[in-house]
C-alpha cells in the first residue's frame, strides 16, 4: 500500500526556510574552511551588526570573530560589543536577524521540552520570564580557542583562534534543574541523557542540526541556567538569544544558543555536533594517525568543562614594554569544580617562577584575576604562566602534547614573546 | 548556588490552560468512573456538537459514546454524526473546542518530529496537505469495546461497552514511513520506538499526557497514513482532527488523535497511557488476582491490533424478527494481517454452524461483510458467528477466558438472544 511521497518542501523549524544560505555543514569536514570566504574578509563591525570594528574575523561567512586581548582585558564583563562569536550556519536568509548584537524580538519563542517523560510541555519565553531567575557569572569560551597554537605540531583545519576566543560573562536565567522539576514531567527511568536542541538548521539537506546532549546526573548541570539576559541585557540574537542554555565551566559548544528543544532521553544525540564534532580523543593521538572523522562515541569524550587555563593580559606587544619594573596580569579559570590554587609566573621564559596573587573570583566559573611584580631587561623577553587548581590540575608545558584533529581545548601554559624597549 | 523556582504557570501545550478542568487521570484509577456522572447523563447531541441524539453514552463529562447496531449498519462508511466517541480529558476550558463533529480551525497545527535524530523538524499542517495523500479504510474499534460482557465473569470498571465502540472509516493523509524518510531526519541506531504524543492534556498535575510507542520496525507502520481526512472530510475535532495517526488495524488508542509529536527513542514513552492502560496481561489473569495497576512492561502487551472478531448486525432484538426463512449478516474484522478465510453462523445457539458468505472486504482493514441463510422457528433464539483468519485465529468460544481487570479486547464468539414472533 505504500509508495512515495511526491517531493515536497518542509518547514524549516519555526520561521520559514534558510533561502539561499550556502552549502556548509558539519558533516562536510574540510570543506568548513573554504578558501572562497578567506578572500573577501569583511570588518566585524559589518559581519555582525553591532560588534566593534577591529575584531579578528576567522570566518566572515559563518560570524566567527575573536577578540584582541587589548580590548578583552579593559572589561571586567566582555560586552557584546566585543564578545567573540562563532555561528555553526551561514546568517543568511531568515537566519540573518540573528547577525546582530540586537535582541531578537521573539515573543512567539517556545521551547518544547519532550522525550522520555510522561508529561512533554512547551514553555515560553514569557513562561520563562515569570520564573525565579539566578545569576551566573562564568567564562565563555570556544573549544577552539588557541587552535592556532596545535600548528607548532600540525595545523588543524578550523578558525585559527589566538586566545581571544573567550570573555567573562554575566548570565541570568532560570535554573535548570528546579525547571525540570517544576514542570513535573515525570521522566521514565530509562532517560538517562538531556539533549538541548538549538533552533538553526544547516542549509543543506546533508547537514546536522545543533544539539548537545549532557549525561541526566552531571553535575555541572546543578548550575546551568536557561539564559535570558547577559550582561544585564536580553541576550543579543549572536550569542543565542532569545534563550540560551548556560552551563557554567563547560565549553562555549555546550551552551546551547537558540535553545529550542530540551529532550529527555536512553541515548545521546545522532547529531553530528555530539558524536563527531566537539570531541577530544581519550588517548594522545598522532597527527597523520587520527584524524578528524575518526572520532567515535567510544574513542572521545565531549568537550565538556574548560580545561585549567591562564592567559597573560598584560604586558602585551602592543603595549611596547619598557625595561624595569613591570606588573604581569592576567586572568585564569577551569571548569569550577575546583578552586585554583596558584598562578606561577615566569618572566625569564621559564626558568624562574614566582606565585602571583589571586583575586577572589566573582563565581567559581569566572577569571581569576592574578598579578604578579617582575622586573624586564631591554631585549627579548618571554612570559609565561601557568595554573593549577585544588585537583592538581594543571596547564602542560608542552601543550601539544595534547594535539587533536579538531584542535580543541589548548591549555598548553601561557607563553607571550615581547620586545622590551 | 540552586534554590527553587518560584511557582509558576506553565503554558498548557499550545494553548492555554484547562482552566477549570476536572481532576480525571489515566493515574487515579477508580476515579474515571464517578457516581457523580452517571446522575447527569446529557444526550448524546448534547455532549458532543454534532451527533445524533440517541447515541448510548458511557460517560458524559468525557464524551464517551457508542453506536446502536441498529443505526450502525446502515453505513458502508460510518458517518462522523454517529461514530463512537472516546475522549481521555474532560473536555473543557480551552479544550471545550473538539467536543464538536465540526472540522478544528486550526491552521497553525505543528507536529514536532523529534529525539534520537540528526535533524528535528516541525512539519505544519499546510506542509501535510501538500504531500500526497493515500487512503485507508479501516475499522476503528474502541479497545474496551464489549467490555461490558466480561461482567459475566467479574465486572471491570470502565465504559460499558457493548459492540458499537467501532466503525468502518475511510481515512486519508500522507503515508507515515515515506513521510519519515523524506525528512531525512538520520535517526539514531539506538533509536528504536516511535512515540505519537496527542496534543490533549490531563485536567490535573498528577496526570499523565496521551501517548503511545511503537516498535520502529513494526509492519502495521509500513501503512500507516499520518490522516487528515475521515470520509472525505476533514477530520472532526472529536475524531482526533486535524491531524490523527491511522495505524489500519490498530485499537483506536493506538491511532494517537490530535497528533502533535513524532519522537524517535531508545525506549518506550513512559506515559501512563503506554505503560500501564490499554494493556493486555500475556498470561490468563483470575480476576482479584490481578488488579488494573498490576501491570508491567513486562507481564502484559499493548493492546495492537484488533482480535479477529465479528459481530451480527441483522435481526437485531428491534427488528422482531418473524418465525421462517432468514437472512443474518454481520461484520467480521481482524489486525488485517491475515485473511478473514471463514465466518461460522449458528441459529440455533452453537448446536450446528454453517459458513456464512463473506463479500470482498474494501481493504484488509475493513470490515468483511457476511451474510448466511437461515430458519427461525418462534420462540427464544440464540444466534452465534465466529471469524477464522488463515493465521488459524479465531474468536474464543468462552470470550470470559480473555478476562483482564482493564476489560480490553473482547472478541469472544458473538452471541445474540432474540425473540422470534
Amino acid at each position: 500500500m505504500s509508495r512515495s511521497i511526491d517531493s515536497f518542501e518542509i518547514s524549516r523549524r519555526r520561521f520559514g526556510a534558510l533561502a539561499g544560505a550556502a552549502g556548509l555543514s558539519m558533516g562536510l569536514g574540510s570543506r568548513l574552511v573554504s578558501p572562497a570566504f578567506a578572500e573577501a574578509v569583511a570588518d566585524s563591525a559589518e559581519i555582525i551588526q553591532g560588534k566593534v570594528p577591529g575584531l579578528l574575523v576567522h570566518n566572515a561567512k559563518l560570524g566567527v570573530m575573536e577578540t584582541p586581548l587589548t580590548l578583552l582585558r579593559k572589561y571586567a564583563h566582555t560586552p557584546k560589543e566585543i564578545l567573540f562569536c562563532r555561528f555553526h550556519f551561514p546568517h543568511e536568509g531568515n537566519a540573518a536577524w540573528y547577525a546582530t548584537t540586537a535582541a531578537p524580538d521573539r515573543k512567539d519563542w517556545t521551547i518544547r521540552v519532550d522525550g522520555l517523560v510522561q508529561r512533554p510541555r512547551d514553555v515560553t519565553l514569557a513562561d520563562l520570564e515569570k520564573m525565579g531567575q539566578e545569576k551566573r557569572v562564568s567564562v565563555i569560551q570556544c573549544a577552539g580557542n588557541g587552535r592556532s597554537y596545535y600548528a607548532a605540531r600540525q595545523k588543524v583545519a578550523g578558525g585559527q583562534w589566538k586566545n581571544g576566543g573567550m570573555g567573562n560573562v554575566k548570565w541570568e536565567g532560570v535554573p535548570l534543574r528546579p525547571f525540570l522539576d517544576e514542570l513535573k514531567m515525570v521522566p521514565s527511568s530509562e532517560a538517562t541523557w538531556l539533549t538541548a536542541e538549538g533552533w538553526d538548521q544547516p542549509a543543506t539537506p546533508e547537514g546536522t542540526d545543533f544539539a548537545k546532549s549532557y549525561h541526566l546526573d552531571d553535575p555541572a548541570l546543578d548550575h546551568a541556567i536557561i539564559a535570558l539576559k547577559m550582561n544585564g541585557e536580553p541576550i543579543p540574537a549572536c550569542h543565542g538569544g532569545p534563550v540560551r542554555l548556560i552551563i557554567p565551566g563547560y565549553y562555549g559548544n555546550m551552551n546551547v544558543k537558540l535553545l529550542s528543544g530540551l529532550l529527555f532521553a536512553a541515548a545521546q544525540s545522532p547529531s553530528a555536533y555530539q558524536s563527531l564534532g566537539y570531541r577530544m580523543p581519550i588517548m594522545p593521538v598522532e597527527p597523520g594517525k587520527f584524524g578528524a572523522n575518526d572520532y567515535t562515541l567510544s574513542n572521545s569524550v565531549p568537550t565538556y568543562g574548560h580545561t585549567i587555563k591562564s592567559v597573560i593580559f598584560s604586558p602585551l606587544p602592543d603595549d611596547n614594554p619598557k625595561a624595569g619594573a613591570v606588573e604581569i596580569t592576567g586572568v585564569a579559570f577551569n571548569d569550577g569544580v575546583a578552586p585554583i590554587t596558584s598562578v606561577e609566573v615566569s618572566a625569564d621564559g621559564g626558568k624562574s617562577w614566582q606565585n602571583a596573587e589571586i583575586e577572589t573570583p566573582e563565581s567559581p566559573w569566572a577569571w581569576h584575576h592574578w598579578s604578579a611584580k617582575a622586573s624586564l631587561a631591554k631585549g627579548a623577553a618571554v612570559l609565561m604562566s601557568r595554573a593549577t587548581d585544588a585537583l592538581g590540575r594543571t596547564q602542560p608545558i608542552d601543550g601539544l602534547a595534547r594535539w587533536n584533529p579538531r584542535g580543541y581545548e589548548w591549555n598548553g601554559v601561557e607563553r607571550l614573546e615581547l620586545t622590551v624597549a
